[in-house]
């Protein structure tokens, strides 16, 4: 079903602009503010429809400097890529106006469409619930979209191609699908109403009523972007803190086994990161000083640092937190990173973020989700995802604290903060309570490792690696 | 001829480390001020001699978090990408610390040794000077940019060699060239003499001397960056305005030949852009009301929206201005885009900053030499570029402001800084002199075009682009 049309009328040119130039600025205006937003439109149809000729149009009608426009051909999807990566840092910014064509729909489309490997219908489907289940994640964290499908009948896209001059044919030929012929037009007709129910679509026939429904819809968009929800919903389970995050409880290696079979391991993890045919991504968390640097230091003893990157996450530079939260995570996830490390990392939303008050209870609640589809769909293209939570005491923290308090090299490790977030102790507990309860799932499990004695937890965290790694790929 | 080696001493190693750390915070705590600087590490050398080996072993010594590593497999040199191209994003901010391996220049030695295209000695030996310019205008950016050669002897390597383990030997042999090849391991060391007399060479031999070296050479350069310059050299040679930017004369286009003309243009314009197999960049310089919108609408009229981008240029981000002037352009401009539109552009340095005082004489002084060299090295990795000036007088100006102020959805291009700007008229022909006589290059030329008549200038510059890609195709 589509889109009720609501009555479209012709307005003014000058009036249209003036009323779009004003919506642009108010946007504009909104940035660094609690109402803060920003819009994109995501364009498709049907060829020669007049996509280009419309936003050339909306390009006259509003101040250039503030929209932005990114216009692709099709990229294939790929089991190595998830559909957004190519296009996150386009995503715009506080403030911003984006106008996105081609668009993970085109990709589909023409990846559906492929003669030699053509998807499935449910697979298909499946694509399009993961792309609104990213787009409704845009649209929590107040990047409103709006999708524009401008469509053609096939009557008239033949008259088209019979008018275009010939290098402009040649252009559409090279880069588009055959739309000479018949039942390809026809494929992608049925392919997009399985999508288009929450599209607007705007017939292409007529060019000043295309061009004008286009402007106005974005003039819409400007003006009535939803309000951002403002509460939490209901009461919030928390979930119970596990035994072993209060007291971690670790049996001691024996002291001569220690280095031979920290050796061993070493060597064991170095081979099957380097041998996995997959992206492998570990990420620590924990409280301070319970070992991440150490442990990662293990992890790539045996590796060349051609092999893996070491991601260490501190907060948010400005011009990320004008993004949604998973955004600098979208766009410092490199495919071709095959092993990659994070010291910390987009768990701190609802550990460090939820605990000091940075994340409203509404935006770490809604976290949980939002970083579970963000895994699933790295793991579905071919990344294994460790996480580990060094677990120490709060005894064993403190003699920590102390330590490097003493040693000269090691006092830049340790702040009045440090010591003032112990308060906070219990609530850090809470956190990542709720946090094992609702993210560790079968695709993406959380290994929980007892520190107090740094030597057994190096040996545990190798073979936690070892073993998610193995029976992965032995699955 | 090597660099001399300074006398080298074992420090202590947690003396070391303080003084590391120490360092670094001081480097930081550069950023925003007045003697901001970055230090950028690149690290090449023979394979196993140790270069992961000591990073990893600066990695403990200093404060990780301010520590960024960039380290990749080669990548072969080719004709479409200028060297710099995969690596600007990693070029530190001010109060950054980044070590790189590889950089260019193991790119330069694989694509030497490649077996079936190797490069000549005197491509070699060019591409040394563009690197070694490239790394100068870094410096002068305030980049400081220290080079360091781990290097190993033919014995120590083979020894080596017979010691790793399968998966590493696999790794080694997978990414890198045969290192059992005596023929090419003097190779790469003749190659590298060709470049390293500004390089620090390290020997690989013993491991705790290497780390220690590799760390203190890094010290040094945390503490020892170079003063920046701070004043311009000499006195500056005010090139003489051009009698056609004071009065912009013009031939009046005949009214009714006008639109048949412009609307074959426009048509060749596009077959032209569309069918060079070169990427196009197309720039506009000009004082304001000159015009650059309606002139970048006719170029792009017959065209999809996804054969070009349009780059429409503000004043920097506030993290664009932490890094040297030209790196957002480097960034911005891929070489995928074929066709490329610039609504001003990098010149902002020696017009509107030089103007403004936003640039110091130092700054805009040296922008030519940058600029210059930068478009060269676009221009002879397959980019034309096309710069154009719309020359405008004062009278017309003025008038196309008022026209601007009372036409309500227009009004918007126009401020109270606009009409201050025109204090500044001469100064900017000054400006605008000064910039053709030295970037007016045989290889990038400027065209100026006379903008008083509209209708004349949009033929004038469809004319201008139509010519130049027509001569440059068929020299």
């Amino acid at each position: 079903m589509d889109l009720e049309q609501s009555p479209f009328q012709l307005m003014d040119e000058d009036q249209l602009s003036l009323q779009l130039i004003d919506a642009q600025y108010n946007l504009k205006n909104t940035q660094g503010r609690k109402n803060a937003k920003s819009v994109l439109i995501l364009v498709n149809g049907i060829e020669l429809a007049g996509k280009g000729e419309a936003v050339k149009q909306l390009r006259e009608w509003v101040d250039p400097r503030y929209l932005g426009v990114k216009a692709d051909r099709p990229l294939m999807l790929h089991n190595k890529q998830p559909f957004w990566q190519p296009y996150v840092r386009f995503i715009p910014a506080e403030g911003q106006l984006m106008v996105m064509f081609g668009t993970w729909y085109s990709d589909l489309i023409s990846t559906a469409m492929q003669p030699t490997q053509p998807i499935s219908e449910a697979k298909f489907d499946a694509y399009i619930d993961e792309m609104r289940a990213f787009e409704q994640d845009l649209k929590n964290n107040h990047v409103d979209v709006v999708k524009i499908w401008i469509d053609l009948s096939w009557q008239v896209l033949q008259a088209r191609l019979d008018q275009i001059e010939p290098s402009e044919l040649r252009w559409h030929k090279l880069h588009g699908l055959d739309w000479r012929n018949k039942k390809q037009y026809d494929t992608v007709q049925e392919l997009r109403q399985r999508f288009s129910d929450d599209w607007l679509i705007i017939d292409g026939t007529d060019e000043k009523q295309r061009d004008q429904q286009f402007a106005q819809a974005i003039l819409n968009a400007l003006k009535n972007c939803p309000a951002h929800p403002k509460r939490a919903l209901g009461r919030w389970q928390q979930a119970k803190i596990p035994e072993r995050l209060k007291s971690p409880e670790q049996r001691l290696a024996e002291a001569e086994d220690y280095k031979p079979e920290l050796k061993k391991l070493t060597s064991r993890v170095a081979s099957a990161l380097r041998d996995d045919p997959r992206n492998v991504l570990i990420l620590f968390e924990g409280m301070d000083a319970a070992g991440k640097g150490g442990a990662i230091k293990r992890i790539v003893k045996k590796l060349d640092p051609r092999e893996y990157e070491i991601y260490t996450i501190a907060a948010p530079e400005k011009y990320e937190l004008s993004r949604p939260y998973l955004w600098r995570f979208w766009t410092k996830l490199q495919t071709d990173d095959d092993i990659c490390i994070l010291d910390r990392s987009w768990y701190g939303r609802v550990l460090v973020e939820r605990v000091e008050g940075l994340a409203s209870a509404l935006e770490w609640q809604r976290a949980y989700g939002e970083i579970n589809r963000f895994e699933q769909s790295l793991v579905e293209h071919q990344t294994v995802i460790i996480k580990i939570w060094l677990a120490i005491s709060k005894e064993e923290q403190a003699a920590r604290f102390k330590a490097r308090e003493e040693t000269p090299h090691k006092r830049f490790k340790i702040t009045e903060e440090d010591w003032r977030n112990r308060e906070q102790w219990e609530n850090y507990l809470k956190a990542a309570a709720d946090m094992f309860e609702r993210t560790s799932t079968e695709l993406a499990p959380w290994h929980i490792i007892a520190t107090d004695d740094k030597n057994t937890a190096r040996i545990e965290v190798l073979k936690a690696i070892l073993k998610q790694l193995q029976a992965e790929s032995s699955a």
